[in-house]
């Protein structure tokens, strides 16, 4: 049987090697009595993951490192330092690209209090490679996995989706950064470009212990629920109604099932997927005063199955998202 | 000023920011009241830092474990888990690379009990791309750092070097794999495609507390023991007839010169090269009992100066080994 995608070939290891520590947005190790450590990786390519033209490379610092803040995000931790590996292409190096990328990662790592502890610089022949590592801990036993949701459980998100996708779409027609004028072109570009980690969001829900199960939207919503559910050994519903829409979508002139669709599959605003016991909705939404979040569905127990419910009724939702292999036999 | 090397780079960086990890073969971060956590990033990339027609999906595997697992070694620390990011292009993705890649990184990994506890998978446009992170323990402040040298430290190195460089002239001259027959000739391809860790080495080096610093020898003995005076502030001085110089070079029919250069500054041995107080020696001699190592010269209080003394007499000794960004202006 041929391998189709990364997320099969990834499961199809963890199952030969038995590892117990892969499959969620980090790797939890224990640390000391009180903390446990989480860990994750997050490698960005050059043509497939992004391209050059559309950005700057005091961006593409910040942006291999908010991928990985906001996995650990999605745990509930909090992080304390990075690894950096960059492969640069003879040309980049002499235009002294490796200290602007990080001067905007080092923008971004303190508003956090990271550190940079390591990482390696290495020549490639053509493309620019990014390994990002992130660690960061968690109070033993509080970080949030994919598995712990259960059915009754209400599904929330944080801020609003689809966004980062509309900001890929002016960048593919050729919008370039710097001739922005429209605040809702910028705004949707800087989604894509310059995404900002759900740290505090996630800090919060993690240690005051209000989310049962936790992923960043990376691949797209629903795919990342696809995660959780499959993760979990649940399904859901989720409303079409309350999907919050990202408003400066309005921008590009989209029908409304576009614009959904942007949100349900555009992956890439590293927004925090998270679901909740009934018995703790109040004292969650306290705790997340000030943090935008919506209300989007409920966890149920058709293991596997996504439903949508929308104007014309239920549909079942296939994962959308990007994916690298997705073509192949 | 321009930027030369990928070293001046990191030294750049490292300054800038005030990062005061940075620098050693693996960060040192604390872990609890008994152990402090050791951790290191390797980017492997094709075409630069290999080629694929000289090796197998497998011996990757191996390698970029390997090259890593070698950093842990020299800090006298025990490997513990490990994250790999593959960037992959597509039709390699398409012959099983992945799996056979596992298959041989987990052959050494599982030698020294290290678990797969994350990584990424992503799609490359052209060239095979493998960012290996492995994480380790070091009993608190037993971690040995380039910067401990004194004047008057034992320098020593395990095994026997060059031969990684040699089996590079073979495979550029089109010795592949497969058809080797000669004893010599194989064993040499075998030290650049599938070096050996020196984790017991290392191990026995950093807790007897017997190695003053270490390093692993990837750039080449002459880079590497520069590396150590500069972070101790000290010199060198080493014998031209003690180096071990690898016996299966025999088999290139080199001059004595040539061999002595490939020992020098050939690179990717992947031995260690560490000094030792003159009252230890015993002791740590004792300890290493059953692992072939060679003293091969002293620390001087000559700052940055590294002496070679061959048959025509004293000279300075420059680093030699390889650099990406060597002919950068």
């Amino acid at each position: 049987m041929a391998i189709r995608t990364e997320f099969e070939f990834i499961d199809r290891v963890r199952l030969k090697y038995g590892l117990r520590r892969i499959g969620d947005d980090c790797a939890v190790l224990p640390k000391d009595r009180r903390w446990d450590t989480v860990i994750t990786a997050d490698l960005l390519v050059e043509g497939i993951d992004f391209r050059r033209a559309w950005t700057t490379p005091a961006k593409l610092g910040h942006r291999a490192l908010a991928v990985s803040l906001s996995d650990v995000a999605a745990m509930g931790a909090n992080p304390l330092w990075s690894m950096v590996s960059l492969g640069i292409p003879k040309v980049l190096w002499k235009h002294g690209f490796g200290e602007k990328f990080y001067e905007g990662w080092y923008a971004l790592a303190s508003c956090f209090g990271v550190e940079l502890i390591g990482g390696d610089v290495s020549e490639t022949p053509e493309s620019l490679v990014i390994d990002s590592v992130v660690g960061g801990e968690a109070k033993k036993g509080h970080a949030v996995l994919r598995s712990g949701a259960k059915a009754g459980d209400l599904i929330f998100v944080t801020g609003s989706l689809g966004g980062a996708r509309g900001g890929l779409q002016l960048l593919d027609r050729g919008k370039s950064v710097p001739r922005r004028r429209n605040a809702r072109a910028a705004a949707i570009i800087e989604r894509q470009t310059r995404p900002v980690p759900r740290i505090e969001e996630g800090k919060r829900l993690g240690t005051g212990k209000f989310a049962s199960a936790m992923i960043d939207i990376s691949d797209g919503l629903s795919s990342d629920l696809g995660h959780i559910c499959r993760a979990s050994g649940v399904g859901a519903k989720i409303y079409a109604n309350k999907i919050p829409v990202d408003p400066n979508l309005a921008h590009l002139g989209l029908t409304d099932d576009e614009k959904l669709d942007f949100a349900l599959n555009g992956g890439e605003d590293f927004e925090l997927l998270f679901t909740v016991d009934p018995k703790k909705k109040l004292r969650m939404q306290k705790a997340m005063l000030g943090y935008p979040i919506s209300y989007i569905g409920e966890i149920t127990p058709d293991a596997g199955k996504i439903v949508l419910i929308g104007e014309l009724g239920p549909k079942f939702l296939a994962a959308g998202g990007y994916r690298h292999f997705q073509a192949l036999e």
